[in-house]
């Protein structure tokens, strides 16, 4: 499986030329486009190649948390008041909004306005204490006690997130979220500024993929039907609006961020993580959609 | 003329049964939705009816002085860079937006987004001068120097703007404004709290009808080009999506507010202010309309 | 008068080289671009300038027609009840479509959809007497009875209008028309390639303007009301998505097709027909809205 | 598992009660709402349970071998030249549409526009041989040679089917398809209203399921590839703008049709088809939705 991995970083490597560094926030253009890693985990072991333990901000990987917190905090019923689950066809900072209305129907968890609005469901007295739950969550399920906050990320998507704001004041105006703007996209903002490696992603991937339970030991760690909604709706739209064309050439649950990171779940078998931070136009990482590509064709990974 | 007022206050004040005073913001629900008031001006003088002098917050009719001053401050070309004309077919709190852009061409001067984009135009250190010399137009059109804010209604628009915060950063997201959000909006809510009468409505309608001049001297008080400018950005969206309706029905370029007021310029002929808090569906005072509509039809005022 | 005419014509003459004769239907593009003429009809006589009697397609300036047509056999309420009169804020041949509904709010009798919806309030026992008493009106405007339809544009917009198609389908979809499409359509696509000249646009345009009736006649051809009426709806959207622009720069009631024609209604004064098929991206005749923007500064005719 | 199913209908048949028949078209709503049946087919044989023979038609079910068919005849690049494959976030019967342009993206072949675009890419000389060959697919794969169209509604869909014909000359207005469109709609009407049964649903769902093999023989009907294209697109939008919730509470690529059917493929595992006529708001089968939801819960189905 490593030898597989080196392989395909090598097949792919020339697509870290064509695509584009994320450049909506000043702090994320100063990646480096060559970065190019893999890490898999499945039963048998965890298995690393390229820039595998290269950080980089979770940015909307931390989506898939949010919806599993809530979850966790709330139940399916009431995550689902707040927040549907289909696609809304659109990119990833728009609504499915009709001019007259903004209802849980036109916003979806792996979305930045549903998941600012899942951000209202975490438990915590204060807003930094619903942060450090989803924090303290980020750090267990990758067995990463030292997951942190990149400061100058956050103040830079603190400072410029305008259509965050924008897309949190018209939750606001429709009442769907009833807290201060300002405190909830701070959790948002540091929430995405989290600094993760490929290895991260997998460890996580992997407890999603396996039915809530670590690789090595056999506790649970979340209950097995969140692994399973989770997983359900990255299929559904984890890749923005190319998660159709993903389903068809990769196959797998997986969901992407601007960070260049992304993480893949094959349930019942194995969690993926891969970072490149070139992205193609939708804004998923293109050689890692690419690696992806690769190692579920040559090893059949596809659920469908 | 007074006595033809006073029989369209009778004939018409039913309607202030049958329409709903404003609810968005907390502090317009208190208006009384009896009263009702109207008075024009033309060159023969002043004639007033009802709640003439019944005082009210001006709301969106503040945005034909905005536009105004915004083209008195830099010219038509640089106002129509940053602001449409065109009509949105869409609610006063919409852009006619397509998900993935937002340029000048969506909104337009006679809508929120429109408006408080424009209130970057109008020139000032400060945003408090930017808002002094908006209020000081009003004065000067108005003749009437004692308008000043009506700081509950301040206060509450400031507190519960929710959807005008997320317009102003979708603005600010496209790059279409630049200045901080938190200070322009604070002029724009305090433009929207200025508190008018029917008088000063119609005082200042006659300016716009009249060429940019007041009734008594002949004194040239804004660019005859500009009035017209004015009169025509009305008549297109001054009535939000109810304009196309009021054309057909009165035929003359009017601003409605949800405070209850409306203004209306007929074209070198008169000056017509018109106040009745119960509105709408589409925001526009019913029997303000309604009255505006009889009035037009018995003296033929309509543009068209 | 005529003078002044031909001098706009020479100042505004290479405009017709700035735009693009329509390429939507094949026959269209058969339209020399070099063409420009421009009539203008008051009480005191008919003015004549460059290519006032070449012949060209009505195209979506009929469209007024059809509505004043479907009012004087119905009534307003009747023809409120199918079509709305707001503007779409939209293109020619678009929806103010919600996904959802389609309703008469989102369409109007200035665009396709609308006008095509009006066809169906003609008065007839078939659909080619519908056509027959459309075509009759118009020649009874115009005081040209040799009006008649180019049979190659009539024959190819009938081959080649899917677009109007699946409005048309759209419309019976939403049960807003119940007759056969195609029926339908033939009276529309007939309407639409109904040959004029500006002097032609210009008779019609003054019987609009001069409320209902010919200059040298005194004779009430239609309902002063129903005059009023077309003139609202053409000042409200009868220039598609330019019509903000237009009331702007010109300020007069009007329509324009693709055919190049632009027919403009100046209230209690003057009828105007300008000609020039080299069209803007906006669909409008590019030299003849020029040619009428300099008519109007230079004589006063904005009614703002 | 036969009494497992024959459970599940117990269980889940008052949900019948809770549906509405399509009425869309006339000749549907003769269905009776009290139907219902299902049938699985895995490697060991075949269960059947409730009204597992009632004919009805396939409607939208016919939508993956449509897609099927055109990737056989053209490959997966030529499919997706003209066909999108992401979730629209909109009824069935919508366009992902912007106003200004209608290209693949906004299209997918789950809904009606994708699925009549993609019956152009059917190989055939004739309109007739395209169906010809489409019916003898689903015979093929059913196992079912007596298939056949139900006259009455494929008649009624033809005299109704309104909004596919708007569907298809948008199509054709943005150059899309090339073809006459009534010869494409009677392709697609005769293909939705193709009798089949639960078991046909089963069988053919179960060589989706099985890489393109027959449980019994181990032959190879259809490429593996485009099975799993199939069963990956079905799970992305085949429930309409209820995907996200099926893929949630189901986890089983499917496609519903408003007779009532639902084909659902359990890749590796099972074909399973149910019936009941009586649907929800999304157009879905209540019933029929409610019992895969408990076979998926108590059998682990789920791909998640």
């Amino acid at each position: 499986m490593k030898r597989l991995l080196e392989e395909i970083i090598n097949e792919c490597s020339h697509y870290t030329k064509l695509g584009r560094v994320a450049s909506y926030i000043p702090e994320l253009q100063k990646a480096n486009p060559d970065n190019f890693g893999i890490c898999v985990i499945d039963k048998s072991g965890e298995y690393l190649a390229g820039d595998y333990d290269k950080p980089f901000t979770v940015q909307s990987i931390i989506k898939p948390l949010i919806l599993l917190l809530a979850l966790m905090d709330n139940g399916i019923e009431r995550v689902k008041l707040l927040c549907g689950v289909e696609a809304t066809g659109k990119p990833f900072d728009a609504f499915n909004y009709s001019d007259l209305a903004l209802t849980s129907e036109h916003i979806n968890p792996m979305i930045n306005a549903g998941a600012i609005a899942l951000c209202t469901l975490i438990r915590g007295e204060t807003h930094t204490e619903k942060f450090e739950r989803l924090l303290s969550l980020a750090r267990t399920l990758s067995g990463n006690p030292s997951l942190s906050v990149n400061q100058e990320v956050y103040l830079s998507e603190k400072e410029t997130g305008y259509k965050n704001r924008a897309l949190a004041y018209m939750l606001k105006a429709y009442k769907m979220i009833d807290c201060d703007v300002d405190e909830l996209l701070d959790v948002y903002f540091k929430a995405c500024s989290v600094e993760v490696s490929c290895r991260d992603l997998a460890r996580i991937a992997f407890v999603l993929a396996n039915h809530g339970r670590l690789p090595d030991a056999d506790r649970l760690l979340i209950p097995a039907e969140y692994a399973r909604t989770v997983n359900a709706v990255m299929a559904i739209c984890g890749m923005y609006d190319g998660s159709g064309e993903f389903a068809l050439n990769v196959g797998i649950p997986a969901k992407s961020g601007v960070g260049g990171g992304i993480m893949a779940s094959v349930p019942s078998r194995m969690g993926i993580g891969a970072f490149s931070p070139a992205l193609d136009p939708k804004g998923n990482s293109l050689a890692g959609v690419k690696a992806l590509e690769l190692l579920s064709s040559k090893i059949g990974l596809s659920i469908f």
